[in-house]
């Protein structure tokens, strides 16, 4: 449809017609029971005419239902203006890959911008037309539940990431009109929900705009570069005033400096939460508030319909306010291609071809591969020998909780267990060897493994070679509402570890979990293996690296700390003038007295079956200006008779800055397939731009002077660096 | 001397000589033993001259030495400007009270006032001119070891104690001219020192403006407001630059905003820090933000000496500027009669009589008792009844480790240990009760205590009708460049503490420590009685309250964490947009999945031997306006046959603020004394001022609207509120 057929229809809108787009409520208003209406109807106090106004529709999905509800709407709206269906697909639809922080380990832009578009496939074919997706929130603090909904602690590495997922969602810049198999994407949640105060969900975030703006907005902005049509608001404060409320985030900074025109989304009733935030005492305020921060839709709580029209007949809120809004929502459907095409990518058949489809799962087979993380593997125990017995314990070893949360549409009952896992790699390689992988009949708790599963346990492990102990937390112990104070392994684990290691020493712990986690009760172990939530393809592609066939890559993208008492732990600390790292024994040095500054597992950090060394750094001059850019090299060589996959981490300081800058920033990456014995050059391109930063004006610009460059395997164990001169 | 005079003085100096004055040196430079000058002066690159140039040094003391120092001073100062004497006087002199976090928890200022008087007596005699107190950092962080330090997480009551310390310190405004027995108070550390990232020392500080002024800065102002004649700048950063060299913090809001007239200086080496900052690239550069930022002295490095003056010539560095920060100090010295008197208080003589005299010994022990908190007292185990026969155990028994960290001229050899306590309280009730107070032969070590030890306290615990188990940190675990990661008590008193139970379960523990600590350990425990470091008379006034001869009335100013899971964790949290305390059980809101969001023991919370009930609220009016305050009363009534002190806490909560407001601010409160079965009338007056807080434009003023208000004994446990509306 034209722009200009777009306002016309604007123009023939009533009020509340408009009103209605500016809302979102759930599928199940639609329900095509009526029973299964009445609920949530009278709950919010909609009648039947209300709901066929409203613009668009959460988390309901199917092409048959999509189409069913679309039909039904397009009937009954004056104006025949489609509905649209928006959904929380953030690490798959169906076929579940990884959750975020986990295929982050990856570093791999191009396993991202798959997932987008394999999700993508799924979701609109499905009835889909928007997902949630990316999360952005850059975390410093494992106690927060969704850390395992992002990508990590490093804005450059979340930018980079969140860019991919929009262009795996959206495909090029018009694809979503014409290709109906790409989705909008919706980058959440501005702003910084990633620093909510002792990383209790929902809880305060309060830091100074120079740090929001250099550190926690440089994600967000990237995605929103890369395109992101949707932008979801934030549950918290930012200096003070909820972000859905905000006027200055949202206005001066989203929309005007970011130069964002897409349609702005408030979170789960976070409009009316304004009121339990005390910024607003009714629905009235908050409607207020929020239509003039410029909250193009209000999620699940309905104060603009309540209200809205009253405001703007008072003359507090202008109705060309509303007008931006609808438009920009109109627009957005316009640009999926609705008016034409209702029920756009729905399609009951091809549904059942490409959702789940092999091709997909063999995707995500082979990303989640990418996405595990060698901790520690003392003496080589991994990768295991298909000659070993291995008793395969602890409570995660059957368990078909791998997906992880938000993971809404996938299925845990086709999710591949580990043992189905290392069952079928056993079976594929021999089937002779394959009763060589055993475990216990009882299936072992989370938190209190009883004592006849410990004994079986300790007996199975006593009578193999090798013990491959399954640990972490249950999926429902990270995501949304779910911070943990304490983020260490339920000590019932513990003991079946202690158990265990009495009478076989040789255990490889592989790791489900969603956060970062505090592992000395396990430090005995002679590896770890941290899996998160691998999702559908889990237990395939755990196996696929315990038995070597794929060598492990992945590096950590969040500090894992000694303990809680090190929170909030991460490598791009600012300097302090008493700088811990020139003189750690040194009493006026910024450190504990109880633990060092450093994480148990830096971030970037990660172990291979290969050992890559790196040579000398050479660059291709003294230093760099605005129109040269610098290159530095290194060699890196593969000193291993094994095939492996290195992650080389371009790290650069600024010596002297207006603001005290960081103590190293990641700048560059690039995942570097070396052979064995292997020897390759590895440039890195450094320009002006990359130094940039937020000054006390607000003003992002670099300062000429010097600056040290490192490259390395991770973000603590780096080659000597090199200075280079910023003109 | 009159102003003009100063004047006078000010222009017959070089720009060397304004520079000398700019610049504070430690007293080993002055030492009457050559040998003991060169060492440093070599260090520093000084020669005579120059040391008989500088405005002020520090740490020296002792009447005799102050004098010397001062005359050859005066000799060799070519204006004959005398130069003065600063030093670290933060819980006494030589008698030391509770360090301020102890002191604080008696919520008294007039003890707070007392102890300022007691030290400007004995420091003032001894030569000291200035003290570094009040130090006013709100802190949320026990891992941070200069909570110690502090008086606590509540920014009302750190006003009110540190005003209590300057008038103190200083006396009434003239005073110091006149009343050579008063010194000099210095503010810091401006600012926001308290909130360094994850407790560790030094560390970055990071918040919003709004919060940086609404909560962190209102102590200092108090302080300022009080009449404090000096400023110390804080170690940190503010916002991104280092408060030190921070314009914004030092100009706009310290001088231009809170009108500081007096003399700021900067904290030990904290200008040449802003090299290690990497705000400046050398010495140069950080006397340019320095002297630019307002700095006047700056302490223990070179920066200014070296450079101001080719910074003046170049033109980068105003005289005029400099001019400027003179005359501050020259004014200073002025106020305080060192032009006429350059011995000021320092008297060989006196210094005997009054320093560590009987009587400021006598208010040591009468404050001491009043910041010991009773945190719990299952079956009214405490007081402990003459009767009964004691076995004093633990590392602290018999520790003369009583003072804490800041307490340099305090002599552990002359403190009361808690064994020399009791021992002395049963003596005096009764010399043949006096054995009933029994210890081990062999000192308990504070981390591991030997098995012999803990056979011997174990052989004593069976044979006695209590356990008093004294535990704790070492006064070298808290204190500056002392932060912990991990805030439980040593394991090795753990176990003790455990093997003691085993055969006596009634174990009274008191506890010796800088912060709140994690106590889960020690739950089992029948009674725990806070006693921080108490001080130079800290064992007598333990005994005071373990026999009942005074009534525990503390109330501690910091939250107690369950663990450091939940830190940081303070009582005027922000009001979310889920908030916890109206459905803790829901999922959806803001908490911890492992740990309520309370703390073990809360603000304001303290047992006593007496039973308080509280009353239902009256106020004089439904609301209150600018002109008109209104009244809330209660009755609090002993219930119990015991006279005790009550300390009643008044809270309000702004229901609609246009910034996010806390659930509840400490607005008033009161030392109650009450003789038992007696009923008292309880009056707090609230006024509009009460309730303003800054707002996005920096403005300070109120919401109109409705307020909460509880009255009650501790910051969770409070009345019914009654609403109130503002006009």
């Amino acid at each position: 449809m034209e722009q200009s057929k777009i306002e016309d229809l604007l123009r023939q809108m009533t009020l509340e017609e408009k009103i209605g787009q500016l809302t979102q409520i759930t599928g199940d208003f639609y329900s095509d029971k009526a029973e299964e209406r009445t609920g949530p109807m009278s709950q919010l106090g909609l009648n039947e005419d209300q709901i066929m106004n409203i613009g668009t529709v959460l988390g309901v999905v199917g092409a048959a239902e999509c189409k069913r509800i679309q039909g039904q709407y397009m009937d009954r709206n004056r104006l025949h203006i489609p509905t649209m269906f928006m959904g929380d697909v953030i690490h798959g639809y169906e076929t579940i890959f990884p959750i975020p922080l986990g295929l982050a380990s990856s570093w791999d832009t191009g396993a991202f911008k798959e997932m987008a578009q394999v999700s993508a496939e799924e979701a609109s074919v499905s009835g889909l037309s928007a997902v949630f997706s990316p999360m952005v929130d850059l975390v410093r603090d494992p106690r927060w539940g969704r850390v395992m909904e992002s990508t990590g602690e490093d804005p450059f590495l979340n930018g980079k990431l969140a860019s991919a997922l929009v262009k795996g969602y959206q495909g090029e810049p018009g694809d979503l009109q014409d290709h109906f198999n790409k989705v909008a994407a919706c980058v959440k949640h501005f702003a910084a929900y990633g620093a909510v105060t002792g990383g209790r969900d929902y809880n305060t975030v309060d830091m100074s705009e120079q740090r929001l703006r250099d550190v926690y907005l440089r994600g967000y902005r990237a995605a929103i570069e890369a395109g992101a049509r949707l932008v979801m608001t934030s549950f918290n404060t930012v200096g003070g005033i909820p972000a859905t409320g905000n006027r200055h985030l949202m206005q001066d900074i989203l929309r005007d400096e970011f130069g964002f025109d897409g349609v702005l989304i408030s979170d789960f009733g976070a409009v009316k939460e304004l009121i339990s935030h005390g910024v607003a005492a009714d629905e009235t305020q908050a409607a207020d508030l929020s239509i003039h921060a410029g909250v193009d839709i209000e999620m699940m709580t309905l104060c603009y319909m309540h209200t809205l029209e009253a405001l703007v007949e008072s003359g507090a809120v202008d109705e060309r306010l509303i007008d931006a809004s609808v438009l920009r929502i109109l627009q957005l459907k316009n640009e999926l291609g609705l008016f034409e095409h209702p029920f756009r990518g729905a399609d009951e058949e091809r549904e059942k071809e490409v959702v789940f489809s092999e091709e997909h799962r063999a995707v995500a087979r082979r990303v989640t591969a990418e996405s595990l993380v060698l901790l520690r593997n003392n003496d080589s125990i991994l990768p295991l020998k298909e000659s070993q017995s291995v008793a395969l314990l602890g409570p995660a070893a059957q368990s078909p909780d791998v997906l992880g949360a938000w993971s809404w549409r996938g299925r845990t009952d086709r999710a591949v267990t580990l043992m189905q896992g290392l069952r079928e790699h056993a079976l594929a390689c021999d089937a002779s060897i394959a009763s060589k992988v055993r475990t216990t009949e009882e299936r072992c708790d989370y938190f209190i493994p009883t004592e006849s599963v410990v004994a079986e346990s300790v007996e199975l492990a006593k009578r193999s070679d090798v013990v491959v102990l399954a640990l972490g937390e249950l999926s429902t112990m990270s995501g949304e509402a779910s911070s943990r104070s304490n983020i260490r392994l339920p000590k019932g684990q513990v003991a079946l570890f202690n158990a265990v290691h009495q009478v076989n020493p040789h255990i490889v712990v592989v790791l489900f979990n969603g956060r970062p986690l505090d592992l000395h009760d396990i430090e005995a172990a002679d590896a770890i293996l941290e899996a998160w939530y691998p999702g559908t393809e889990g237990g395939s592609a755990i196996a696929d690296v315990l038995y070597g066939s794929v060598n492990p890559s992945g590096k950590v993208t969040m500090s894992f700390p000694e303990s809680a008492g090190q929170i909030p732990i991460y490598y791009d600390e600012d300097n302090t003038g008493r700088p811990y790292e020139q003189a750690p024994n040194e009493k006026y040095v910024s450190k504990y007295l109880d633990v060092s500054n450093y994480a148990a597992y830096p971030f970037g950090f990660g172990l291979s079956y290969s050992r890559f060394t790196y040579g000398s750094l050479e660059s291709s001059g003294n230093g760099f200006s605005t129109e040269h850019p610098v290159t530095i090299s290194v060699n890196i060589t593969n000193d291993s008779d094994v095939d492996g996959v290195e992650i080389a981490q371009l790290y650069v300081r600024d010596l002297v800055g207006e603001v005290v800058r960081p103590v190293k920033q990641l700048k560059g990456f690039q995942r570097v397939a070396l052979a064995a014995g292997e020897t390759t050059r590895v440039d890195f391109e450094l320009e002006e731009n990359d130094v940039r930063y937020v000054h006390l004006d607000d003003s992002m610009h670099s300062d000429p002077g010097d600056f040290l460059v490192w490259v390395g395997g991770n973000s603590r164990d780096l080659s000597e660096p090199i200075r280079l001169h910023l003109e």
